[in-house]
């Protein structure tokens, strides 16, 4: 049976993950809103950000009062693991926020004679987010240590568009301010996936750390 | 006579000057080594930034600690502001690692053609972080509400060089990769004004959450 202290723990755990939902749609979204040039949408996602802020501030709050009665260390770190994983969630909607702004600028412009290939960047950015997470929900450390290294995937994915828009720049001047909001963007998806990684990170801290817990525990039996 | 926990607590506190003060050095040698083309400072910056890794770190679990023995409400808000504190100062210095990055691509490249005015922005941008954080030593809410407006200053500054480095890539071709490191050096000093304001928002919030409380309990005797 249950706890109330664990339940209030479950809780929180959910909270975390419905702020993830939020924080991918809010990407997805984002992206929609620069690929279909749609103002609309991009505006939309920029006024949800205030969403994604508040669910901080309340896993913030929650956290900071189940720490104050946490039973165990391990509940401690299990509580610190899921503030920083709720910080970096927030900080991948602000990165929506900033992809949906240059959107609602590049919907009123001509589109770039030069594919840029924006969906296969963001695609991974978000499935490496969504497998750190399921990594922390199944309290999975094999899991988050097999994602941390598809960051350096994604880094390379906005390297090559990042030379592909400077020599665009260097070749064509009229495309400046555009080939300008593409690179925040493409920079900010190489972002989401840093965040993904990090709370990979943060899962193998708290698996490992459980594991010397334990087994320190058993030495000492 | 301080109990032990308040003497924790000041030096939770103390921590955290120790860890502004790493930042803010950071951000004015990644900002020396851009201007004075000082490729060795450049790399000295990105390897200390290990140190400001590590405070982040540490600050984050003596906060748990004390969180977890806090005797009153007020303590929880002030630990838990103490460790966004934190998160600010590390993502300061984040963006010192990356000014220094760029100083030394720039260090091996003949300057540009256009005077660049980096450097007041930057100082004003790193006297919004200390006014910020001398408010929260001296639980100063109307100094830190002081503090908030002058981050519109520092973002039009970004946005005066942003055109002038814009309009200098569509005019010379050859500028375009020194100017894009120019243009992300701009943007992270301003990211640096904005992680002042947040810690000055964080000092408000602390403040006015005690006189609320303060308020209510004259109230109730």
């Amino acid at each position: 049976m249950q706890t109330h202290f664990e339940q209030e723990l479950a809780e929180l755990k959910q909270k975390l993950l419905l702020m993830a939902g939020h924080a991918e749609t809010a990407v997805r979204e984002a992206l929609q809103a620069l690929l279909e040039r749609d103002e609309q949408l991009a505006r939309r996602v920029k006024e949800n950000d205030s969403t994604i802020d508040r669910f901080e501030v309340e896993v913030d709050e929650n956290a900071i009062l189940l720490l104050a009665k946490a039973p165990l260390a391990s509940n401690l770190r299990l509580i610190a693991v899921a503030m920083r994983i709720s910080h970096n969630l927030e900080r991948v909607g602000d990165e929506a926020s900033k992809i949906a702004k240059r959107a609602a600028e590049l919907a009123a412009e001509p589109p770039l004679r030069v594919p840029i290939q924006l969906q296969p960047l963001a695609d991974r950015a978000l499935a490496l987010l969504k497998d750190s997470l399921d990594a922390f929900v199944n309290s999975d450390p094999a899991a988050a240590r097999a994602v941390i290294p598809r960051d350096k995937e994604v880094d390379q994915l906005n390297k090559d568009i990042s030379h592909t828009l400077t020599a665009l720049m260097m070749s064509d001047s009229q495309s400046v301010p555009r080939a300008l909001n593409l690179l925040v963007v493409s920079k900010s998806l190489e972002r989401i996936a840093d965040h993904g990684k990090n709370i990979a990170e943060e899962v193998v801290f708290l698996c490992e750390a459980e594991d010397i817990r334990h087994a320190s525990r058993l030495a000492s039996s």
